[in-house]
């Protein structure tokens, strides 16, 4: 998607060669607008999947769900990352192995809200090593809802986690893929 | 407003005289159509305040600022919880005190994102001891920005931090206001 690619070009920020900082329009402030067109292009991709659920993590990929779902007219469901007192009962549950945080968590979603008649979509922000995916999935396969496939706005393309996802015969469709980059350079390429 | 009275009449747990979860519909599933009447109604009330910026909090505030966001035409910025490693730089900092989670939690917004020249309306989804709106408002107002108001979803009117905010001159619209609840009949009362 060549709006996302060029907005990244502007406004992101590389650090090193593997941390590409996107606050500036994407998870810290976000540009609505972007995100309305991000919006439309996951429904141009999965708009005839028969999708009935979209299911984000929190924090960074619910905004861009709920945008998301307003195409597709579904509600939204976002993993919880801890078991607070407010959620009771049975929970489908998974770990995550934070890159960013440098820690594993548990999430969750209860089980009211998933299940074998669903037909869900993942939505998240990034996808790096694969981890927070990985993590939806096991949720989506336990509840035994069919999961349609995974809508990303950045893929590192350079580290694992596309690679492992799609080796899974998931389908993954991501906005913009990261090649390689350098803040050396202050160059980054993206993935034809 | 009342379909969102209707809506937590209907779908919504209550759990003893204090525990509302409205986790089908607001905040862990989320029924996007509902959201976009939200929406319209804040902008309804906050639209003519010149607000160039909503700021919220991770993470059940940020599917509803994006999606209200839309009708003001402004980019949302979540408040952080943790810092993390992809936030570097100067921050306005404030602590909240989780009435969920129980336990007190620092919240970062970049400096970048807030300054003097903004005018701020806050969402959040619910308003109970008023900890988080008030960790937003000192942001607010460490930045210099201008702080048009509040637009809570759920106020649960019967604890303090209506009174708390309101007392200290912010403009707060509930749309709904929870006067009080009780599990044993499965009544909820509204403030007219």
């Amino acid at each position: 998607m060549k709006l996302l690619e060029d907005r990244i070009r502007k406004d992101g920020t590389i650090r090193g060669t593997e941390v590409l900082k996107v606050d500036r329009f994407l998870n810290h402030q976000m540009d609505i607008a972007l995100i309305n067109e991000i919006g439309k292009e996951f429904y141009r991709l999965f708009g005839d999947c028969g999708v009935n659920k979209i299911l984000t993590i929190e924090a960074s990929g619910i905004g861009i769900a709920c945008i998301t779902a307003q195409s597709f007219g579904v509600p939204v469901i976002f993993a919880k990352k801890n078991k607070t007192k407010n959620i009771a009962g049975d929970v489908y549950t998974s770990k995550v192995a934070s890159f960013t945080h440098g820690k594993v968590y548990d999430i969750i979603v209860s089980k009211e809200f998933l299940g074998p008649d669903d037909r869900v979509l993942l939505i998240d922000d990034f996808l790096a090593n694969g981890s927070a995916l990985q993590g939806l999935i096991n949720l989506v396969r336990d509840s035994g809802a069919t999961l349609v496939g995974a809508g990303i706005c950045v893929e590192k393309a350079f580290q694992p986690g596309g690679d492992l996802i799609r080796g899974m015969g998931v389908r993954v469709e991501s906005l913009a893929r990261v090649k390689c980059m350098d803040e050396a350079t202050n160059t980054i390429e993206f993935c034809d």
